[in-house]
């Protein structure tokens, strides 16, 4: 039958195409399935007490302020705990360099819309976050794709494809999504350089950096960025950081943040207030209150030793089950790692397999803005519970060995 | 000095203008102030200890979902409540017809984003609600506009716009933004049979028809439209409806709603995953609580008595204060009332000299997308009490007999 509202949408909706993953997560929640296949941080950890504790508080002294309409830029005492929390890792920022956001995702949209010309060419690493290409795509985004190894995007291509003119540089220095893995010291150095020396500026995404269980702590791009000229008071560099309450705090609040130069907060600012007016005065409050004093801190590094324990369950079970012939990576923090199957592998085969055993896993080919990765696939750790992560493990190499033979 | 970011922005980005209503209500909640400006409910009739039962029961019964990521559709539960509560008023909708947004902004940035080509064409009452222009504009909508009298829009020259070939109606049927009117059965249904012969679709935005004072409930656009057809079990109409919790719960939580056939929930599900995922897991469960029983119903005919008396102190302080040749709409329901003053008077000097007085009214001018109202001015009478909204208008009385000596 003919329908109407076909031919009513807009040309941009061409390139809004449902998500593989996010269709798979509706099968993830079936009882009886392990995934390792969505982002969940694990809920167990949810400090739901606390929670519960500050939607008290914030009720009982600011109910009425809480409730009503706020400032599209954010609520500033909480603008200002984000402010301070990052300068404790070296940047130099003040609330007006902060955007409270939506969740990550609507800074993503955001900067597609005030910075993405239909046709512009975003550089990224290849793999890389898809919901970044996601969001993009809405605006018309090409990408020109800089592979990456166990170090991150392997700067040694980037300045050949800086040549391309891209409208800026995405990148996630820290247990990237999908790979796990994070750009090393030197090669971060090399972008912040490189991207000066041609004009072009930086998105780096950040939900994951204090979620590190080994390791010493890497400077961020846009630290090492502020390194590179005479920090002046209020940050005014080429880096536009992304930060999430969503994997310390918990993700069902949708709070995150930018962090940028006064130009971009003010014109991202405008946009927002076309968007959604603000992000919820509410859940601002909450966070707000959740942050005081130093149960961050401490939440933190209980989230990091469960998590620690999931990877390292994870890693031991696929030494065991895997068939030789797959390699995968080894983060030191975050929630994902990478699977590498063997040339002329399909992971959207072994997906069709393990679903048949109840196991859900990510097929890396949708990480690829320019095609690419069939043989890859992303698990994540941080959601399931050890058991079955050694269970869902067990099953998938059943099903490789299967399709290995 | 020279700034890069300046030739970086999109150029989508020329049409987002800092709105003059929010740049003002900063100066609003200034102390000694009396704002007429804003949109904002009372605050004292948030029902805030109803909400601090329900985040206590949420985050004790459900915590670790309310917490966790959930489906961009929006939470089961809430959609049920909403197309329950709407099927009330003679609808005829499932959950699958309803998508839950962060605000009704975000459900008019949606429309924006699925709808609008560069140059289309959107019919409008003139004047309209600046925020859906704010929304629209970034996508690069221009405006045809029917002009509109004490009945709303004046449907005898529709068929002529119409024939300009708009994209979609947009209009808010119940005490509109910014003119507190309400249109006609009449006009309503005329609306209806003019979109459906011209094969345009209907934006119905109503966020204030739960808030009438007085006069009959007059049906919606949507309920007008499903009339016409033989009602089928899912509602597959030419209408998409926007309600909200804004103004019957609270604002702060950003809960909102869209009322669409399926073809148009499933295309902006895919929008809102790329801009922001989902809604707030934990607002949408807080808000199935509050709504539990009959609480909701008793909460609006609170409301309403709130709201009916200062729209009464405010018409009585016009009809004591204000200089003859003035006039001012009489709303049944809403949060604001119109006034135009003498041909060749401009609100804007008026809000120049009010503000002395310490007095925030809002410009009409900006309702207008394409010009004209220079001599008209919104008046919100929702936030300020009676005896502000007294004290308020003999101090705007005040100033117009100055100016109009």
């Amino acid at each position: 039958m003919h329908n109407p509202w076909d031919e009513r949408f807009a040309q941009r909706t061409q390139a809004m195409k449902a998500s593989a993953i996010r269709e798979l997560l509706k099968l993830s929640s079936k009882p009886g399935y392990i995934s390792f296949g969505g982002g969940f941080p694990a809920p167990e950890v949810f400090p739901v007490e606390t929670f519960r504790q500050a939607c008290d508080t914030v009720l009982q002294v600011n109910g009425q302020t809480a409730l009503q309409y706020g400032v599209t830029e954010g609520v500033l005492e909480l603008r200002e705990m984000i402010a301070q929390r990052s300068n404790r890792y070296g940047m130099n920022v003040s609330p007006e360099n902060v955007l409270v956001t939506s969740g990550s995702q609507q800074a993503l949209d955001l900067i597609g819309k005030i910075f993405i010309n239909r046709g512009d060419r975003i550089l990224v690493e290849s793999p890389t976050y898809l919901g970044a290409l996601q969001a993009w795509n809405a605006y018309g985004a090409q990408y020109i794709s800089v592979p990456s190894d166990e170090n991150g995007m392997m700067t040694e291509h980037l300045e050949t494809a800086l040549q391309q003119k891209p409208k800026f540089i995405y990148v996630l220095p820290n247990f990237q999504n999908p790979t796990g893995v994070t750009i090393s010291l030197e090669r971060r150095k090399r972008i912040v350089e490189l991207a000066n020396q041609y004009g072009v500026f930086i998105v780096e995404d950040d939900p994951y950096g204090q979620l590190r269980f080994e390791g010493e702590h890497l400077p961020a791009v846009e630290v090492l960025d502020c390194q590179m000229r005479n920090s002046p008071d209020v940050y005014d560099g080429n880096v536009l950081y992304l930060g999430t309450f969503s994997k310390i705090m918990a993700p069902g609040l949708r709070l995150a943040w930018i962090i940028a130069p006064r130009e971009v907060i003010h014109k991202m600012s405008l946009a927002k207030q076309g968007t959604d007016l603000h992000t919820s005065t509410f859940s601002q409050y909450v966070a707000c209150e959740v942050g005081k004093g130093d149960f961050l801190d401490q939440h933190i590094k209980k989230i990091c030793q469960v998590y620690r324990e999931r990877r390292d369950v994870m890693l031991e079970a696929l030494e065991e089950h895997f068939p030789r012939g797959i390699q995968w990576t080894h983060p030191q923090g975050g929630l994902f790692l990478w699977v590498t199957l063997p040339p002329g592998m399909n992971a959207r085969k072994v997906l069709e397999e393990s679903v048949k055993e109840k196991v859900v896993i990510i097929p890396g080919d949708s990480f690829f803005p320019n095609g690419g990765g069939e043989n890859t696939m992303r698990l994540n750790f941080s959601n399931a519970t050890p058991q079955m992560i050694n269970e869902g493990i067990h099953r998938l190499g059943h099903v490789l060995h299967k399709m290995m033979q």
